[in-house]
């Protein structure tokens, strides 16, 4: 939780872990209990609340408020999660998914703000978009368009639950992870091996990150890998929604350049020169803020 | 040329090849002809004219009615044909691109004009499409979103100027014409070839549909594959743009149920049962009219 100005600032914060509250109810108590809480480190606000808002892992209908499921938080099935928190607080409350809403956040207030077409992707365990276009968050006819991670780069790729050679397939954490320790375990020289002294079991996205930037062959196969998975999607999406800016979040992107130097590259090389010349990629800005100043964002109604 | 009534009915056509006619003054000429020629037929209009709107095959900044270039027309770089027809007929005028326009005729009048989210696309020579998102199209950044064709299927696929992979290298008309040709040079069985006499330079995307409605294996084979490839990119843009129908139009997509029967069966394997169950796919329904319609719609403010 976190309170923030219209200028995007957060000026408190609060955290509690919801698979501890039993449900809905008991979250809506522990949410009161963090209210008070941060208002006791800001003091009275001068201008007064414009809401609240929230992002939530899993399926939104943003327009009723409702939550029709947490995948990952048991007993968050058609939850009215907006007209809870409006009669519990007496004030305006907006629920999004929480990729959405940390898009909202990057293209209102971090590296996608000076955009009005700009498409948010985060790689990390699961590859999540959003869609900021004509500067609004576009959400589909049901609620869950940006999907990025489901989009297929093989039509005779990996198989999954949601079709054929999703991106996510590929580029997740997991993924990335079981493609270098079957590389090493096939006998790939890399300094890798050593970071983790010789333990498989703990090659991470950024142990491999930190080879890569030292200059580590195979851990640059791995990102280049990595970049052109991705590159291929951008490019798809270049062609299909043609933004202004790609905005790349998540820890994997916290790779730094070892990611995005490749993966400029690659997506320049998979598009037409006058695709090529008007699309930009850039990390995120507002890192684990993104989220709490996003939902903030529904509130204030910024770029919705 | 046609005139539109608001009801979306053509009450009179007019046409003329724009390669005859040198460069856009000429052009221009012709259009002041053809109109008469319009208005003879119709007579005296009750409501007047709404304004002009015309889609061209190319590339175009919608909102200041230019041309950047239209590849198959010589002398058309650079344009300013909304000026040019605003100022020679003293009334509004919009020019887009021809499958935008399309796109927006089919979803204001034609198959998608239930749906406030729909994505046209015309299987023909090449690969186009147009997308109508919170009941208007969707232009991108700078006018050339919507270019379907270049979606990619295989991120090692076919290599062309606009990347790799991009779904009209698989599904265009010649594309389609090759890859039959190829399988009945290669000895395969098919009715195809006594439908052609023999001559395998007679092979149509017609005629294999009408040996594969007969129950020609191969022929079925083929749409089988150019429906597989087709919903591969419709279940991409599925996740990513949640539409609630993909209207297809273009010579191809006259092959009625030997394309659509396996393109929405393909779809809905290549989805996960939500998005599955929520997504339609529609033969377009205006035919060759859906550009003229769509025109005159930029004109009338329908769903823009």
């Amino acid at each position: 939780m976190g309170v923030v100005k219209d200028d995007g600032v957060v000026i408190a914060e609060h955290a509690f872990p919801t698979p501890e509250t039993r449900g809905p109810e008991e979250w809506l108590e522990a949410v009161a209990r963090g209210k008070d809480e941060l208002f006791e480190a800001t003091g009275p606000l001068e201008q007064g609340m414009a809401g609240i808002g929230a992002g939530v892992p899993g399926f939104v209908d943003f327009g009723r408020g409702l939550i029709y499921n947490l995948p990952n938080v048991p007993g968050w099935r058609g939850v009215p999660m907006g007209k809870m928190l409006r009669e519990r607080f007496d004030m305006p409350a907006f629920v999004d998914n929480d990729v959405n809403v940390m898009a909202l956040g990057e293209c209102t207030y971090g590296s996608g703000r000076a955009y009005e077409h700009a498409v948010f992707l985060t790689l990390g365990t699961g590859v999540g978009g959003g869609l900021l276009l004509d500067n609004k968050i576009y959400r589909g006819a049901y609620s869950l368009a940006g999907e990025i991670g489901h989009v297929s780069i093989d039509m005779n790729g990996i198989p999954s639950a949601q079709g054929r050679g999703g991106l996510e397939e590929y580029v997740g954490n997991r993924q990335i992870v079981a493609r270098t320790v079957q590389g090493l375990e096939h006998g790939r020289e890399s300094s890798i091996r050593d970071a983790v002294a010789g333990d498989l079991g703990k090659v991470t996205p950024k142990v491999i990150a930190e080879a890569a930037r030292q200059g580590d062959t195979f851990a640059e196969e791995i990102f280049g890998f990595v970049a052109d998975c991705v590159a291929t999607v951008l490019a798809s999406v270049t062609y299909l929604l043609q933004p202004q800016a790609f905005v790349v979040g998540g820890g994997v992107a916290q790779s730094g350049d070892v990611l995005f130097v490749p993966l400029r590259r690659r997506l320049k090389e998979r598009l037409s020169p006058y695709f090529a010349e008007n699309i930009e990629v850039m990390p995120a800005a507002l890192g684990n803020a993104a989220g709490t100043i996003g939902a903030a964002a529904l509130a204030l109604h910024a770029k919705q």
